[in-house]
C-alpha cells in the first residue's frame, strides 16, 4: 500500500506512520517530493488488513491507497493456467461449453420430467431446479425441499443430465450434496459467510453467484472463501447487477465474463434469465455471454411459463429453448468454442 | 393488480385472461376504452404472487400492474399505532431517542469496558459490539465469537447498559439470544430467510439491517420473514446504500427515514458510522437522521480507533462521542424528541 | 393511465376524480372492487403530462399508474419497419455491420491520416474522431475545433472514409455540420434539448448516445426530440452506464441492444470503448454487441494509445484493431450479419 | 501520483517508465520492494492528466494512482475562508440560512405572484420559478420563455424578493442574467460546458446543481469551469441522485453537504423538492440537509399542487411552506444557524 502523507505533515507525523508500518513487520520505503512525502510499504499487506484502516486514521496522513489485490487462491497470478471443473464425464472450463438448462423451481415430477427430456433433446447436458427457493416475500412459494430433490434425482436417472441445484443454508449443505453434482450459492447468500465455510468443506463442485451489488473484487473475495477451505472446484456465475434501469429486472454485466477470464482462473458461467428477467432478452444475451468468454450459460426453460410458479416472465418455452441451441452452435463456433456433446443416458 | 392488454389484443387473448384470473378464484373488471381494454383484478392478490406472473405471459398482455403492496404485517395500514419496543427500562419508537453505541468489533475486555463507561458517561443507553463479524476477506478478523460475548455480558453487569449484537448463522441464534438484549441482522443478511426464520421465533427484540442494495419495499418484506413468525418486536436500521459515489462507503438514505414512517409501524434506527464510512461525517448525518424522524442511533465508538481491527476509518474516539451527544441533546429537543433518560447501574 | 383509490377513498374523492379526469378530455372508466376503487383513463394520455400529476395529488388517491408509453415517433408501434439510414454509399440499420473507428480525439494531420489509412485498411467505413471534446476537467484537452475537422475533412477525402464527429453546442452545430457526414451527440449532451432541438432541424444523420445515468424510456424521449423536429436519420448509441462497479469507467448495458431493436425502429451502435474504458474488453465487448443485434460499432483507434492525448487507455492500437475486425467478421457471420464492404478511395 | 509496476516488470520496463515521466518535466522517486518496484511522481500532475494515462499503457505497468486532487480553485486547499455570496441585501455560506422558494416553472403572473407574496409572508427571500424548463420529452410544458422571466421580474418589484432562475443554452444567459439575481444550472446541464464557460464571464452569482450521477469530485470540475473564467459567485445544489430505489424520485445525499464544506469553500444548497420527488418528504429531508451543513434551501410552492403544469408531487402548497419555515426557524437554531431576515419590499 501508499500512504499519502498531508501536504503540512511535520517529521513527527511522517516518523509516527513509519514506526506503525515497522511494527506491523513491514517495510516502509520513504519518497519525498516538492510538494508531499509518500510513503511506499511493500510486501504481503494483504494479510494485515488492519495495517491500513489504522495508518488511514494517523495525524498527518492524507490518503492511503491499497496496491496488491485483496484475493489470492482465486488469481490468475496466484495459478496461471484455466481449473478445469470435471463432473461425471463433462468438463467446465476447459473450451466445452456447458449448458445447464432447467425450470426455476421444482414444482411436480410432471414438469421436472418433461423439461429434463426437452432440454437433453436440444443439446443441454446438465438440468438445474431449484427445491429451497429464495423468496423476496415469505408469502411465496419456497420450494418442496427435499422432495424436489428426489424427484432431481429421479430425472437424472432418467435422462443421463447431471444436477445443479441451490443451497440456502447451512443446515442443508449434508442434504442437497446428497443429491446435486454441483452446488449452487445465489445472489443473496454471496456473503453468507457460514455457508460458504460449509460448502468449501466439500469435495463437490460449487457455482458461486454474484450478488446483485457485488463489484469484481467482493465477488473474487467470497470465492476466497470457498477455495481457502479447501474445495477448489469453484465455478462464478454473472446474473445481472442491480442499476438504475428499471426495463430489465438487472442489467447482465458482460463484460464481467473478460474481467474473470483475466483476473481468476475459475470458470465463468453466464446466467442470462436472471440477468435480465425477460424471456425475450434470454437469447441475445445468451450469445453474447459466449462471445465473451463463458465457459457455460444457466437458462431456465418451463413447460408452461405461464403456468410456472415462479419466475415464469424470464422462462423459455422448449421450443425457444430449441431454437437458442441451434443459435449457439453456430456463434460458440465462431469464437473457437463447442457445445458440449450430449450425456448418454 | 391491473392487466394492460396490448391494443391488437382480440377478444379470444381478453377471454383467457378473464378465464385464468377467475380460476384463481378472483374477480375480473374489464374497462374496454377506444386504444384498448385493461382488466383490474381487485382482491388479495399479494397472496397469489403466481397469478401475476403467469398473466404476464399470456398471449395479448401488455403489462401487469400491480396495486396493492406486497406487505403486510409491517405496513401502517395494517396497523396505525407506532410498535413501541421495550428493552429493560428503554423504549424504543415511543419518542425517547435511544443511543446505541460501542466498538464495531469486540476486541478485549479492556477495550470493551473503557469504552462501555465512556458511551454511558457520554448518554448511551444501549452497548453495541460485534462477536461474530461478517468480513469481505476470509483474511481479516471475524471476531472473537462466544468469548465475545461474555465480555459484552461482563460490560453490562459492570454499567448497567443494555447490548445489541449481531447474529450471522442460524445456528448461532441460540447462543447469541442467551446473552443479547437486541439481535441485529447485518446488510449482507437481509435476505438471509433461513437466519430470519430463526429470528422470528424468538421473544427478544431484533433490529434488521437494510440490505446494501435492496429497496424499501424489499426491506418491508424481509422484516414480513421475522413477523410472520409471530416475533413482532423488530425494529428497522438504515445504514447506507450503494450508489456510484465513492466518496463515502454508501450513500446513506436519509429519506428512508421518514418513508418508513409512512409505511410502516416499525421503530427506524440510523447508523451513520456505515451509512457514511468516515468518522467526520457520522455527526452531521446523525443528526440529520434525527430531525428526519428516527427513533435512534448506532453510532461506532472506539477507545482508540487508529488501533481498531476493524472500521477504524469511521469510529468515533471518546472526545467526538462526547461531542456528538452534547450537540445530539438540543437538535433532538428542537423536533420534541429527548435523548433517553440514563440507566441506573 | 389507471388511478388506484385507497382503500378509505369516499364517493365525493372518486367524482372529484372523475371530474378532473373528464375536464381534461378524456373518458374515465370505473371498477369497484370489495377493497378499492380504480379509474381507467384510456386514450392519448402521453399528450396530457399534467393530468397525472394533478391526479395524484388529488383527495383518495393512492398512486396513478401510466399504461402507455410517453414516446411515439421512436416506437415500434409508430413504425413497424426498421429505420435505414443512408451515409453515402453504406447503410446502417439494413443488415450491414458498420464499423466507426478512429482516435478519441484529433491531435494532429499526421496522427488522424495514419489512423484513417489503418482502420480503412483493416475494413473500417467510417473515420471517427473529436475535434470539439467534453472534458470532466476544464484543464483539460478540449479539442482542435475546426482545425480539427479540417484535418478529418482531409482524411475523408484521401481515404473515402465517411466522417462522424461529435457536436457539443447548438452554436456549433452549423460549422459541424458543414463537414461530418454524421454529427455525433454525446452522453453528457443527451438531455441538453436546446441541442437536440438545433440537430433536429438538419438534413444529416446524428448519432444520440445514451445518457450515463438515462433509462430506455428517457434515451428514446431524447431521440423524440430530434424526430419531432423533422429529423428522422437518427440514429442511437449504447456507451455503457453509470454503477457502482469501479473496475471499468462504465458498465456496457448490451441487454439495451435487443431493447431497443424491440421497442425501436432506429439502428442502434454499440460503443464498447467508452463503454468498458479498458482496450482489453474492448474486443469481448465488441462482439458481443453484435451477436446481441447492434447494427454497427464505434472504436477508439490510435496510432500509440501510449501518447494519446485523451483516452488512450481505451484505445485500440493498429494491431489490436486489425484483430478484432478479422474476429469480427467470422462472429458477424453466426449470426447472418455481414461487416459493411470497404469504400472505394 | 503513484507508479505501481508488474511483479514481473523488468529494469528496461522501470526505465522507461522513468524516462516518460522525465520526459513529461516531472521527478520519479522510485522504491523497490522485494515484490515490486513503485514509482513515485510528485508535483503538479493535475496539469498533465495526459502523463497518467500514458503510463498506464506502458508495458510493465500494473496500476497508476493518482494522489492529488484534480479541482483546485474550488477546494478548501486553495481557499481556507468561506465564499461568502452577496445578493443585494442578503449573503450566502456566511451563516444566514437562505431559503428559496416558488413554483417548479412560471405558469402565469397571477400565480407567480400568488406565491411570491405567501413565500415571503412565510420567511423566505429568494424567489424561484424556471421560464426555461428542461422536460423529459418535448411533448411536456417547456416554459413561458422570456415572458416568463418578466412576470418574475413584476414579482420581485412588488415583494421585494430576489430572484433565481435556470438557464439551459449559453444563448440565453444574456437574457436571463438581465432579469435574473442568481442564475441556476440545472442537473442535466451540469457538464454542458459552452454554458458553464458563458455563466463563468458574468458578474452574476451562479447556483450548479449537481449532476444526477456526478460524483463529488466531477460537480467540483464542474464549478471548476466558471470559477476558472473568473466568476467567484458561485454555489453549489444537492438535488438527489441516481440510484437502484424507486420509491422516491432520487435519492438525496445529505452527506454530500458536510463533504462540500470540508472539501470546498463553496457554499452549499440544498434542493429536497427534487431530491425526493414527494413534496410529504420535502420538510424531513429540509431539516435534515440544514443540520448537516447547508447554507440555504430550495423549495418547490405552489398555490394548487394539483393543477401545477410540472412536479405538483413534489411541490407544498402554502400552508405545508409555512409549516416547514416554523420548523426551521427552530432547527436552525439548534446547529447555531438563522434564517436570513426577510427583506424589506
Amino acid at each position: 500500500m501508499i500512504v499519502v502523507m498531508k501536504r503540512d505533515a511535520g517529521e513527527k507525523e511522517i516518523a509516527a506512520v513509519v514506526a506503525r508500518v515497522e511494527e506491523a513487520g513491514m517495510k516502509p520505503h520513504l519518497s519525498r517530493g516538492v510538494e508531499r512525502t509518500i510513503i511506499g510499504v511493500l510486501g504481503d499487506v494483504a494479510t494485515k488488513p488492519i495495517l491500513r484502516e489504522a495508518v488511514e486514521r494517523m495525524p498527518g496522513v492524507a490518503e492511503v491507497v491499497p496496491i496488491s489485490k485483496p484475493y489470492k487462491l482465486s488469481s490468475r497470478e496466484f495459478q496461471q493456467e484455466a481449473t478445469i471443473i470435471r463432473v461425471g464425464p463433462v468438463t467446465i472450463g476447459g473450451g466445452e461449453l456447458v449448458v445447464m438448462a432447467g425450470p426455476c423451481a421444482v414444482e411436480s415430477e410432471e414438469q421436472v420430467m418433461a423439461t429434463a427430456q426437452a432440454v437433453k433433446a436440444a443439446g443441454a447436458t446438465i438440468l438445474r431446479g431449484g427445491a429451497y427457493k429464495p423468496s423476496t416475500s415469505p408469502y411465496n412459494f419456497r420450494g418442496l425441499g427435499e422432495e424436489g430433490l428426489k424427484i432431481l434425482a429421479l430425472a437424472r436417472k432418467k435422462t443421463g443430465l447431471l444436477l445443479i441445484t441451490e443451497v440456502m443454508a447451512p443446515h442443508h449443505v449434508e442434504v442437497v450434496a446428497r443429491y446435486a453434482d454441483i452446488l449452487q450459492i445465489g445472489t443473496r447468500n454471496m456473503q453468507n459467510f457460514s455457508l460458504l465455510d460449509e460448502v468449501g468443506k466439500l469435495k463437490k463442485p460449487v457455482l458461486l453467484k454474484r450478488g446483485m451489488s457485488a463489484t469484481v473484487q467482493e465477488w473474487l473475495l467470497a470465492a476466497e472463501y470457498v477455495l481457502s477451505q479447501g474445495n477448489r472446484q469453484l465455478m462464478l456465475c454473472e446474473r445481472g447487477i442491480r442499476t438504475f434501469e428499471t426495463y430489465t429486472r438487472n442489467t447482465m454485466d458482460i463484460s464481467a465474463i473478460p474481467i474473470i477470464k483475466k483476473e481468476s482462473h475459475l470458470p465463468i458461467i453466464a446466467d442470462p434469465s436472471h440477468g435480465t428477467g425477460k424471456w425475450d432478452l434470454v437469447t441475445p444475451l445468451a450469445l453474447a455471454a459466449v462471445v465473451a468468454g463463458a465457459d457455460g450459460l444457466l437458462i431456465e426453460v418451463h413447460p408452461n411459463p405461464q403456468q410456472a410458479l415462479k419466475d415464469g416472465a424470464q422462462s423459455l418455452n422448449f421450443e425457444n429453448f430449441q431454437a437458442l441451441m441451434a443459435r449457439l452452435t453456430a456463434v460458440a463456433a465462431a469464437v473457437g468454442m463447442k457445445v458440449a456433446a450430449p450425456l448418454p443416458k
